[in-house]
């Protein structure tokens, strides 16, 4: 906010931004930890990270893991190009996603509560004709009580995350803590976003964890081959 | 509860039995992802599981992840010991983990709110004498109001939970959506541990991710050896 001296105009002032208006204001990004079962990961990993089109994201790699920051649709599009890359390798891989939007900052919100929700249209999802393994977590962190007193009904939330996940077909079951997805990666991913999504359209801060197995030897005998499509 | 017909005594019903006198009624668990980066990674990793001495743990093994419940002690004990076995492999390797306390079941818990929370003390750190990088996010996920009337002080938990890892000497920054953590694996995982019971001790659904990267090539100028013990 800009205080002006009284008597002096401010022509050039304009209004407060909305913090919604973008997504790196709203804190939009992801970071994701791919891990290949090879001695050559590191040759394979630069390979895939090189090739990644990353319009419209910015990216800071660190040894952990690599946070990309901007739209929901841009971070939707080189995740299922990451994972299918990872997929083609043939290697045995495992990929570690945090998805997280309304909480800009780091152990504080730069954002204050009630700056959000910001609503997003759900991007539409890529098969890449790869199976997968997920298992799935999503937090609706908002803890502020709405303006007629009642507190974000999380569960109603969550439930038109699953209900999303059972019509693309992914949803598999609950187990303790999260909730596993199979099928086509594009379509497990797209999953996940979809779900951050649905319940960011009501609560300011959500995240969502996916930890992904791809050619594990465990799959061999559910392969998107064999289902019905 | 047991309702028994008017006049007719039930002896035998004793009070509902408290849910948070036990680890698993309580829903103490963890869920873990080990990914060694070698193409003889079953192997590797069959043998590690099979050494793990699970006291106190049940088990049950998945395609994506392993997941363990019991007293948190144990937990402790057990991740610290997976890490370890993992880090003298010399192999780079990830491990993926997800801690909760407060909710069995599954999409939706089985324990009402209000039934917690539960008080369990901090475990002892074990330090292992290798090194790890790491990145941690805590969520109180509890939304309900105390008697008063007030919410829950999520921040002031939150806090508390980084003020021990300080302590610990773990704590080396936030970053966007976790905060990064290094030092002795040991020590590591002991962080983990205590904030998401430091929290517990207020909040009864508490949930806590960790992803740790072991042996890395970025690593090597900041192993322990070079550190101030």
């Amino acid at each position: 906010m800009i205080t002006a001296p009284t008597g002096i105009a401010t022509p050039t002032a304009g209004p407060a931004p909305d913090p919604t208006a973008t997504p790196l204001g709203f804190g939009v990004g992801a970071r994701l930890t791919a891990s290949v079962m090879t001695e050559d990961y590191a040759r394979v990993l630069v390979g895939i990270l090189s090739r990644l089109d990353l319009t419209g994201l910015v990216r800071e790699t660190g040894d952990v893991s690599t946070y990309l920051g901007g739209h929901e649709s841009h971070l939707q599009r080189v995740l299922i190009d990451l994972a299918e890359e990872l997929a083609r390798t043939e290697h045995h891989a495992t990929l570690s996603l945090v998805l997280s939007r309304g909480c800009p900052g780091e152990v504080v919100c730069e954002l204050p509560e009630g700056a959000g929700p910001r609503g997003t249209a759900v991007p539409e999802p890529r098969r890449t004709g790869r199976y997968a393994a997920a298992e799935w977590s999503l937090y609706p962190l908002a803890d502020q009580v709405t303006a007629d007193g009642t507190a974000p009904d999380h569960m109603r939330d969550i439930y038109a995350a699953i209900d999303h996940a059972r019509e693309l077909g992914t949803f598999r079951g609950s187990e303790h803590f999260v909730t596993r997805l199979e099928g086509d990666i594009g379509d497990v991913i797209s999953t996940a976003v979809a779900g951050w999504l649905l319940v960011g359209r009501s609560v300011q801060h959500v995240t969502s964890h996916l930890t992904v197995s791809l050619n594990s030897p465990s799959h061999e005998v559910r392969e998107l081959e064999g289902e019905a499509r």
